[in-house]
């Protein structure tokens, strides 16, 4: 399988995915600034794989920051790592779970800060991975036997450490013998879906058919979607759901067919501060990713564009929240908060 | 405004949709293969246009057929129109209008025959704008004043010969004096919304802004947009519409939201003979339109895709049936029949 994002000995490698599927090409980070960047830019994307390559960022902040001035660059590095992206919740996790560690090695020396910090962007990595592994456990039961999947953007291995949210529990379901196939959603405007998830899926030789946007509704109104299944960036505790725009629409037209959508996102992307979706941060992104694709201009010069990145579905159409402890039913105000509680 | 189609001395001279909005250019069919090519490659889509479309395209085979063996071949020129697109209804319309015509015709001089079935195409050209025209005045009072229209595909001056259906409507609430802007949807994979809707509009300085299809319910939800007008491929007798791609979620999204969602097209777009949606056929279109933009791959090598070109609305979610008669309400299965029976 593909890997995401490493940390080795001559920086944080990452497989560029701005570039993908037709060049394969890697990005090495070597300051907590080149992070922010790759960040922003969405070099990596997908909230579980930017809460590790936020923790990665920091621990290479503090790797080249001076020991005389670390408290205050210390601050800078997460500032700047948390001022990249708005709505996924999972990098501020991640950058406070570093704070976190960071307060109790006050008065420590440089050395043991420096090994802490890196080995605890380490263990995000790998916990990610496994996280993402029991949550495909959990979830693969709710697949339906011989149908087709429906899913939007890309909640696989390249969102997470690996293995992924939404594909994880496909990938679980096929692992459990379940005749099953994908319908991807291209995910316009940067394609996630017909760039990543179309890839991803055919590197594991699972059946994946490309569909655009807008074609979801009819495919399911056709009877052979199963279920739907999709990432989150951000899970209000009364289970309202940001995550890629457009995923809103799937969730109606799942419902209005009878078609149960499910969530695949780990707890680290419940934001239990929040009481509704709407106290959720939308990002607004560059126009050119609209009116341009690879740099081909597919719009008027001057055309006025909205981009939002994001959407919020409401928890009435959510059947079901799939996390690592397990599956989320409504009323999600008390299921949620249950599940993030459990040992 | 834009001239979609023209007959002229040196032949009919259509701008190339395939090439707008970076490019205007032209193309000039003068024979009725030359058209069907044309029409099936998508120079000129939308249902009402590619109806003046193919009646010309008949005049023009008309024009350069033997007498000797002109029955045989006029067989052959509406068959071969007739195979070029398989939903909208329209086209059909054209050929059989244009049939009968020629039916009566029998026995005369070949120049007659000729001049009549030219005459007629042009005819239908004229016709065509002056419904229109007439769409607009119907539906402009149906348009909020102060909010957004959103509109899906191009229903405008580049889909009929001239005004618009959808569009039609828009040009006629603002020459109504409403302060309204559009939102259009890019409408993949073919993006009649980024390149034709937007720059039909600009050209007539409509305030319009460009989203991607998979933002439709994001904005449906946020109160902003005050009804949705559409055109429509193909219109069954119970109001069930087949319409481009996408269609089906938007018109389900703007029910869920309580916004009023209206199909504006002529009496020729209905099918009376179907009782229902479901026997519309639907153009599966090649598979390169989704993998590539304008030549440029955005998905792997030997993906598999679906590629349908139009849905079908079920009449549920449409609010009203905006033609050059009146607004047809439900139920449909009444009003409709009554009103293309009105003199």
């Amino acid at each position: 399988m593909v890997e995401t994002i490493q940390w080795t000995d001559g920086g944080v490698v990452m497989i560029d995915q701005t570039k993908l599927p037709r060049v394969e090409a890697f990005v090495t980070c070597n300051t907590y600034l080149e992070m922010a960047d790759a960040i922003q830019t969405m070099v990596i994307r997908g909230a579980p794989a930017i809460g590790v390559a936020a923790a990665m960022g920091v621990a290479l902040g503090v790797l080249k920051a001076s020991p005389s001035t670390l408290d205050a660059e210390f601050e800078t590095i997460c500032a700047t790592l948390a001022a990249t992206r708005p709505t996924a919740v999972n990098l501020f996790w991640a950058i406070d779970r570093m704070k976190k560690l960071y307060a109790t090695l006050r008065g420590q020396s440089i050395e043991t800060i420096r090994e802490a910090m890196v080995t605890e962007a380490q263990l995000i990595y790998r916990e990610d991975i496994a996280i993402n592994m029991a949550m495909g456990a959990h979830g693969a039961p709710l697949v339906p036997d011989g149908k087709t999947v429906l899913t939007h953007c890309n909640a696989g291995a390249l969102a997470t450490a690996g293995f992924g949210t939404a594909l994880g529990v496909i990938r679980a379901a096929v692992n459990s013998g379940k005749k099953i196939d994908v319908f991807a959603d291209e995910t316009r405007p940067f394609l996630q879906g017909a760039r990543l998830t179309v890839w991803e899926l055919q590197q594991d030789n699972i059946p994946v058919t490309l569909i655009t946007d807008n074609m979801a509704g009819h495919f399911l109104k056709s009877g052979r979607i199963g279920c739907v299944v999709v990432g989150a960036d951000r899970i209000a505790g009364n289970g309202d759901v940001a995550n890629k725009v457009g995923t809103y629409g799937v969730a109606v037209l799942a419902k209005e067919n009878g078609v149960p959508f499910y969530v695949a996102a780990p707890i680290s992307t419940l934001d239990l501060t929040l009481t509704s979706g709407d106290q959720i941060p939308i990002e607004e992104r560059p126009s050119t990713e609209v009116t341009e694709v690879f740099g081909v201009p597919v719009a008027p010069e001057h055309t006025a564009v909205q981009n939002p990145a994001f959407d919020v579905t409401p928890n009435r159409y959510v059947a079901g929240i799939i996390t690592e402890k397990g599956v989320a039913y409504a009323p999600y105000e008390i299921s949620l908060p249950a599940l993030a509680a459990k040992e």
